[in-house]
């Protein structure tokens, strides 16, 4: 599938250009066509009831359509993937919902004809990386609104082209930054907004997750035998496992850089008001070399097989610092490689306090000793984010399907917006701006570390809004 | 005596230039002169009973006096300082201790007084920064070995003039960094050295402390009325408190990049082998704008003050990424102008094993689990090092003035070294590497956080040692 989107894409590139111009690489900014405005604050239409096209439901897909049968006022029109066992298992969900079966696409060209059906408000989108902006893209062209899992884009030119179809079809184009919507997360967001934080100084965001086991796991149904990884159990993971056409392994045999940023990315730049006041300038990025990949291959496949004698270009450990227009500093790691303890950081410095959550939660108020537990959980329930208020309990029902609550609380924002003609949450420039550091910590590290633009995806308009809000 | 210690400097001065050369900012190494061989492994003729002088007894300076007062075969013949005060309750602290009075030195020139006693073997440096290399060069000089506080030099012609003298003297150059003695940071070197982590791919290290208060206050005597800070109060604080004559804010006002960056880096380092099998190749540097100290400055003395109409160039928050020769990364911070739980990270992470300190100690082997805290316990108990059970309970007992211990074991260490002939634990190359990082970080920031080339100051010989060893 990936060939052929990526041979139907090639027609669409803008093909931004890497220059080097005065110490830091820049790259061109496409001029915005004649007649288009941007997207910031877009409302469209309000769409009663919701109608959805799932494409992907191998991974995160099924889980999706699993949240959205516990959303008012939608319908799951239509769902898509390569293999019939995710399709089987997912009709068979539906189905246990009382809810009609959807229309099914399956085969090289389905996600196109999905896309092309006139009975669908909104495509969800869970396939691998390479293929999502190709999709967004392709949907928004076909008049529907579209979600679409991180990263939104991997290159400079897909995220321009994500804000410039986005631009000219007025269609809502959401990367489903799931970790914006994490209760600590929300927390620290209504803190920073509500000043407890004084001047915002230096925030801190990471991917750092053991997935030497997925990455080189053989994607099975639970139908076939499973060989588990080091470390794991066939009992553990009896369903399936491992990416389709192991496409995470190929993209870290590829490239180097954060191919991963957004995660820790999202939340922190949600919180410094990124192009709603203030805008990310530019990058510096450093790459550990790769020792985790080919280390865990011999382990687990010998030191003679394939796997071991690969080449992998990602570096374990990427560390990337940013700048902002205001003098903010931002740092986002990402390690998939390595044994360690999970974390996405999320840590927040200002003039008057500090937050953080990995690896121990701690919160400082206006000194440096941090706040003890129970005094901590008490400003932690005070500055709960209403959206946990709300939508906490069905959240909470969904546990396991929705990371804690977060995966649900996003979705149900995004449909309550769509359904009631609100800007949505996250917008196509958050998109691009928190996709576009795949390329750029990839062009940064490749050259020492140089210092690389981050574009202004407004094209000149990221002090137009005044800090985020959440349209209600 | 700044100014006098500098206008004598100045002629010292090797004047390194900085180059920008193929995207990596370069510094010109200095030719070692003709006959002049390195002190890698140096070793000096055993001293039974080291004669000590300290200079600088302000601070650090009394505390290390009576550290040493608890050291076998030391004599503290010498002590220096600007005031009298200083002076006083030094040789109080010695009387009490039934020792004979050590020399008095005082003045402008009371430094190089006490450098040209010839009755010393040692001279332990305690002043501020910029008096460090000055009085360090000058002892070497002198015949005597020195021992210099954290950074041994502000800049790169510093750094070489240390390195340079202690090749032509042959004289023990040792900056006293401290942190590589603390207990966890000893364990996961002992760690590190035994394959605990495997191969090792990133670390972390960090100097993330509250100095506001400190920073501000005027340095006065127990015999003056003292006003505190904001948050201070006059009891917990009865003697002497804040930087003689303000050093530290004036170097804050003249200076941003990472001033103090040995506290977290010097640890990691060692648990690198740097200069002992890898070398630091280059770093990448970002800073935050200003916001704590002046925030801090108007709340304390006023709007209109001076203080808070002050420029200060520091940014509040500095991160530093390093890359090494054989692929390792380091990311070092610095903040000390913000209300933040102290931290200085101290994070290993490698292919078989992880380690943290702060925020919270975690340790994971083999394994993305951390372990439970009596699994922890049990294995930083195993890998306990020995100078912890050799010198445990007399550090113990001077916990108060000795960090917890760490303090009196880097003394006891050194004394050990000099009393037995053998080489010290840390080199002038150790000085050199890690205090370079105060200009080239200001370099790195000043250009946007481009790549700064690190000197090899071993001048080739960085693989010439296997791995940090401790003389015994």
């Amino acid at each position: 599938m990936r060939k052929c989107i990526l041979l139907i894409f090639s027609l669409f590139l803008i093909s931004v250009q890497i220059l080097p111009a005065q110490g830091i690489i820049k790259s061109n900014t496409p001029k915005r066509p004649t007649g288009q405005t941007d997207v910031l604050g877009l409302k469209c239409d309000p769409i009663p009831t919701v109608r959805v096209g799932f494409i992907g439901i191998g991974m995160r897909g099924i889980g999706a359509v699993n949240r959205f049968m516990a959303i008012e006022g939608v319908e799951i029109k239509a769902i898509c993937d390569l293999e019939q066992y995710n399709l089987d298992r997912t009709q068979d969900a539906i189905a246990k919902n009382n809810r009609p079966k959807a229309k099914e696409y399956t085969g090289v060209d389905g996600w196109k004809q999905l896309c092309e059906n006139k009975d669908l408000d909104l495509i969800y989108i869970c396939t691998d990386w390479l293929s999502h902006t190709p999709i967004a893209v392709y949907g928004m062209e076909q008049g529907k609104h579209v979600a679409v899992e991180v990263p939104a884009a991997t290159t400079l030119d897909e995220c321009w082209l994500l804000v410039n179809t986005a631009e000219k079809t007025r269609k809502h184009c959401m990367m489903l930054e799931n970790c914006c919507y994490d209760k600590f997360e929300m927390a620290t967001l209504n803190m920073a907004q509500q000043g407890v934080f004084g001047e915002l100084v230096h925030v801190e965001g990471a991917y750092i997750h053991d997935l030497r086991s997925l990455n080189f796991n053989k994607r099975t149904s639970q139908t076939e035998a499973y060989e588990p990884g080091i470390g794991e159990s066939v009992k553990k993971r009896p369903g399936l496992t491992g990416y389709w056409d192991y496409w995470r392994k190929k993209y870290n045999i590829e490239h180097t850089g954060n191919p991963y940023p957004t995660h820790g990315l999202g939340p922190v730049c949600q919180i410094l008001n990124i192009h709603r006041g203030d805008k990310m300038n530019h990058l510096i990025s450093l790459s550990s070399g790769q020792f985790g990949m080919t280390e865990y291959a011999e382990k687990r496949f010998g030191k003679n097989s394939p796997e071991a004698k690969q080449v992998y270009k990602l570096g374990d450990m990427n560390t990337t610092l940013i700048k902002t227009q205001k003098g903010k500093t931002i740092m986002i790691q990402h390690d998939v490689t390595s044994p360690r303890p999970y974390s996405r950081i999320h840590m927040v410095s200002g003039t008057k306090g500090f937050a953080q959550k990995w690896p121990a939660t701690q919160i400082a108020l206006d000194s440096h000793r941090a706040l003890p537990r129970a005094e901590m959980d008490s400003v932690l329930a005070v500055y709960e984010h209403p959206f946990y208020k709300e939508a906490g309990e069905q959240a909470k029902k969904l546990g396991a399907i929705a990371h804690g609550g977060m995966d649900f609380i996003m979705d149900y924002r995004l449909v309550y917006c769509l359904r009631n003609g609100l800007p949505l949450d996250q917008d196509v420039y958050d998109a691009a701006e928190w996709s576009c550091l795949v390329e750029l910590t990839e062009t940064s590290v490749k050259n020492n570390g140089a210092p690389v633009e981050i574009p202004d995806f407004t094209r000149g308009a990221w002090n137009k809004l005044d800090g985020l809000k959440f349209a209600k």
